[in-house]
């Protein structure tokens, strides 16, 4: 007989908690209020997603046990989280009472307060007038416990690589000429949850001249023999970790002057994974990559940052772009995608993630990098 | 030939937007500060969802032209919005740049200033920091305008309600003895497609006990006969206006006494559905409902507030609870949704939206409200 582990167990979240407790300290804060979102999901485990009913998580940083402010009528999902095993203080309200003085009266001396980035409006105005001082951001706090993975949080996202990687690995299955880029979309999105996501989050498929918007989602455009295709796509997995991976296609095989510069690509994207090891800034990560396409000529046509972290949400820390000094740390995980883009003509870009080792970086994407030929014709 | 309308047409959403603007100046606001979400919606028909980098419309209280700021990678989706159309000025920021001092330098003298109710905290933080003082919630402004329907929104949600109609009619498909609430639920989700939804909202599923938690989604429990079945349903139609509509379903005859407390809870609906009229506040509406509940002795057991409004948002203003005054007034969109629990044992909910007309009020919904009686056997 085997029992099985916990699905929030009580160690790991509250360690997390009483780490943010003191950072929060270290910080000067005196408490931080965690509304639904991923630092909510990070810190507790629970998924809730209401917006217009006020549940928070508060946190003194006096190292005095967190509580949790819910609505009654939400009470129940606090049973998927480890709010239970950790036995957590829980006080519901119902319509008509005041959540945000219940909040102020769980901290009430506390002065400097930190609010979660999700927080929406609607109730940091109100927090703010309890409090008569403007919170700050807890992401500096709660961005030094996420941005470093631990080992099962690497383990997700292992399996969230693996499984985009097999949705890349079938591509020839949708991408076709004569097919528009959102029927070609539809399909990826059924295969991201055939492969073990538990949702499609995003699917770009930008097809000739879509290709040259990095923002372009998907159109009515047919996709055409003799297209450069940019697919990129992911979703999460269990549980909540999400993939991103972008692999660039030609519908037939490619004018050789599109194959050479997307050759270079390649290599700006190895060169930017070969820079990610310990001790490194971030920002060194993101020049890596530009360099050898500015030495190629293409620094003008890289509109953007290089990569972005990943974990429960789609981008988060370390950003990887100029400017930030942030030394990289093993655990770190986040996207490499440097991309070159031709207005009115065709873009490419290639994206994997990377987990920051010992040493270096572990990919959790291993499709092939370079321009991949699928099929220029229907039959 | 004919010429289609404009999608976005000029005269709605600057209409909006000037009204937007007066309604501003007379609560003593100096700017409105709208990031993605219903309220950017509403006032441009802009879709953007960008969280992490600002997209934000500045409407001036003072009659000078609204405008927009974005990062240029996202240019693109201001295309689907009224904001071309317009001719609204677009200050595009790239990574690197403040966009909150972008916004600040819009309205260099604003220091009274509102801000959507879904900004995240992770922009109105640094806003405040640059504005220099609390900015406070649009709300009381926006649902001014939000809250009352005009013809082409009326219509939008007609067509929603007869859509979400339309799966009501077919529960019997899917709703059976020896399935699970979530193999129930995948059915229905993608049915609020086939009927002419775009994606379906939410999809609660309560069997038996399961039906006496009101907030209750789906689970693994598989559906017997004999179970009392709540199922509460929704999503948006073109242009983005929301369905939502609960009926309740016996699996097999029920037994009587379950079935003569649904009929009072269908008097209750009923009673609530009768009281709407220009003039009435919304808590009378409540109290109607709640008044036949109370003298049949289930009072107790009605734990929620009869109503919200509804349109670009599920849940709006205005609120049919318990302590709101306001007057009804022709154009108001909300639903009427008692509900009985009975922990442990069953619950029932029957819910119709409804617009305010100049002497009552129209469902949207035409599904019968009684107790719908479903095979109770596989076979």
């Amino acid at each position: 007989m085997t029992t099985a582990a916990p699905r929030f167990p009580a160690a790991r979240y509250g360690k997390r908690l009483s780490r943010a407790a003191e950072l929060g300290a270290a910080a000067g804060l005196d408490a931080l209020l965690i509304t639904p979102g991923p630092d909510l999901r990070y810190l507790t485990g629970s998924r809730a997603a209401s917006f217009e009913r006020l549940t928070c998580l508060v946190i003194p940083t006096d190292g005095s046990t967190p509580s949790v402010v819910v609505p009654r009528l939400e009470l129940a999902s606090l049973r998927e989280s480890a709010i239970g095993e950790l036995a957590l203080p829980v006080h519901d309200w119902v319509d008509g009472q005041d959540p945000y003085a219940v909040v102020r009266e769980l901290v009430p001396a506390a002065t400097a307060v930190a609010v979660a980035e999700a927080m929406p409006a609607l109730h940091l105005v109100p927090l703010t007038d309890r409090f008569g001082t403007a919170p700050s951001l807890a992401t500096a706090v709660i961005r030094e416990l996420r941005m470093v993975k631990d080992e099962d949080e690497i383990a997700a996202l292992r399996r969230a690589g693996a499984a985009i990687d097999r949705v890349h690995a079938r591509m020839g299955e949708w991408l076709r000429p004569g097919r528009t880029e959102a029927e070609v979309a539809a399909d990826i999105t059924a295969a991201i949850v055939e492969e073990g996501h538990t949702e499609a989050d995003f699917v770009i498929v930008g097809s000739g001249p879509h290709g040259a918007d990095p923002h372009h989602e998907v159109s009515d455009r047919v996709v055409e023999a003799g297209d450069i295709v940019v697919v990129d796509i992911g979703g999460p997995v269990e549980p909540g970790y999400y993939s991103d991976s972008t692999r660039t296609y030609s519908l037939g095989d490619p004018d050789p002057e599109i194959a050479a510069r997307i050759a270079i690509l390649e290599q700006a994207q190895r060169a930017a994974v070969e820079a990610v090891r310990p001790g490194v800034r971030a920002e060194a990560v993101d020049a890596a990559a530009r360099d050898v396409l500015t030495a190629a000529g293409y620094g003008e046509v890289f509109v953007h940052r290089t990569g972005h972290g990943i974990g429960l949400s789609v981008h988060e820390e370390p950003y990887i772009v100029a400017g930030n000094d942030d030394e990289l740390r093993p655990g770190m995980a986040f996207s490499i995608e440097p991309g070159i883009y031709f207005r009115g003509e065709w873009g490419a870009r290639i994206e994997d993630i990377v987990v920051v080792t010992e040493d270096g970086c572990e990919p959790m994407n291993r499709q092939p990098h370079g321009l991949t030929v699928l099929p220029g014709t229907d039959a």
